[in-house]
């Protein structure tokens, strides 16, 4: 439950192949861990295919509900990448050649170019291009969305950007404490405890017997960082002895 | 793009722990691949936090709108689990304890019964519950959606048992080509391929050089396994004969 004032963020994964299983999404955990990191929250995660029409209508429900966007995939060039017409239909804007990522193209492919290669300078009007000092491809950002590529690298690269662009020096922090219990024998205790830190998001998450070294992690997070740690030592110390595991902290 | 008639599916995936990128999501890759083996096209994902009313908004306008819902996730004993609250809102029924359920349960954890273990017995009136002959635990359905819990390993045991209510002996067929080429040389190959077989999903896939022995992995699927292997047939054919890797069938 998201009780402080926060930025939020959306990510609208563009992919027919992870709808039909055949590559697993390393995007979305990628892009989680580092908005954690900076203090702003993922709140919603949408997977849609490679279809204009889909695309634009769930990237203007997200983008009017959220602080900041990303979209990932559908930038190339072939058949299947239709990822920037789509933001253009979504603001309502022409797509036209940026002369700047022509040059880029044109440069990068030399006599190789093809006019298919040409589509990937096509920008919505209005958008701008997002540059890092040491990243050769700008990303195309409109507003408050970012739109970046499927192929996890390339992402990675280009999100180190934004992540400069984005970061204001706010954090979530984060206890996990690792249990034997199962959820059952500590579910009163978390619900006391959701009760008495309301500025808090505590998780409960079970493992399968034998899966792992413990039965139920716990986790409290929050940007209060006395908050967090003194919910952690609360819960420790009213959890019975020989259900404790072991303890961590995140940033 | 979706030419076919054919049955779809939607996941709506309950976590706070995939959007702050602590666990990644094991479930929708597993159950986009059970589906694309029985022919059910999965046209959408959405990763929610564990809020009652945000989980029952999402189902409503995902059960409306596809034939078969999958949730995972939040449906423990503890306070962050709010799943089958929120099944019993969006249907607009009350939530109440199942007799079969609370015996399954007592048998289980014996002595060690809590209430917060007799919680996993409420279910929305109206529910049913699907079961296996081998696995413990029924799951909770309601007219087309699916319960399922967050931990994977439970996940697929139950799941064997829905594949089973839902299998009509139907499949995709897919035929990958492994290239040499970028997308910018085969863009315009794929694009007749695309107008010429109205019927198959064509998908390409590009790898960052040196990440892979290919440099594009182009995909094929479809209900009709002669239009597969013909597409396929004629794109290796038409591509540069150094461009070709190699071609890999599934099902």
């Amino acid at each position: 439950m998201i009780r402080l004032v926060e930025r939020n963020a959306a990510v609208l994964i563009i992919g027919n192949e992870i709808l039909t299983g055949k590559i697993q999404d390393e995007n979305t955990p990628f892009i989680a861990r580092e908005l954690f990191s900076i203090g702003i929250r993922l709140q919603r995660v949408i997977v849609c295919p490679d279809e204009i029409d889909v695309i634009a209508r769930d990237l203007d429900a997200l983008r009017r509900a959220h602080e900041v966007v990303f979209t990932s995939g559908g930038v190339g060039p072939t058949h299947d990448d239709v990822t920037l017409d789509a933001v253009a239909k979504c603001f309502d804007t022409p797509i036209a050649r940026s002369g700047e990522m022509e040059a880029l193209i044109r440069a990068h492919f030399g006599e190789r170019t093809t006019e298919d290669h040409l589509r990937m300078a096509l920008m919505p009007v209005g958008a701008r291009l997002v540059h890092g000092i040491d990243v050769t491809w700008p990303t195309v950002a409109i507003e408050n969305v970012y739109v970046l590529p499927g192929v996890p690298e390339i992402l990675r690269w280009k999100f180190a950007v934004i992540r400069k662009e984005l970061d204001r020096g706010e954090a979530f922090f984060s206890e996990a404490v690792f249990t034997h219990a199962d959820e059952g024998e500590i579910a009163g205790l978390l619900h006391e405890l959701t009760r008495d830190f309301p500025s808090l998001v505590i998780g409960s998450y079970p493992k399968m017997p034998g899966a792992a070294d413990h039965r139920v992690k716990v986790t409290f997070d929050g940007k209060e960082r006395d908050d967090v740690v003194t919910a952690a030592d609360l819960f420790v110390a009213r959890l019975p002895a020989a259900a404790f595991l072991r303890r961590e902290s995140a940033r």
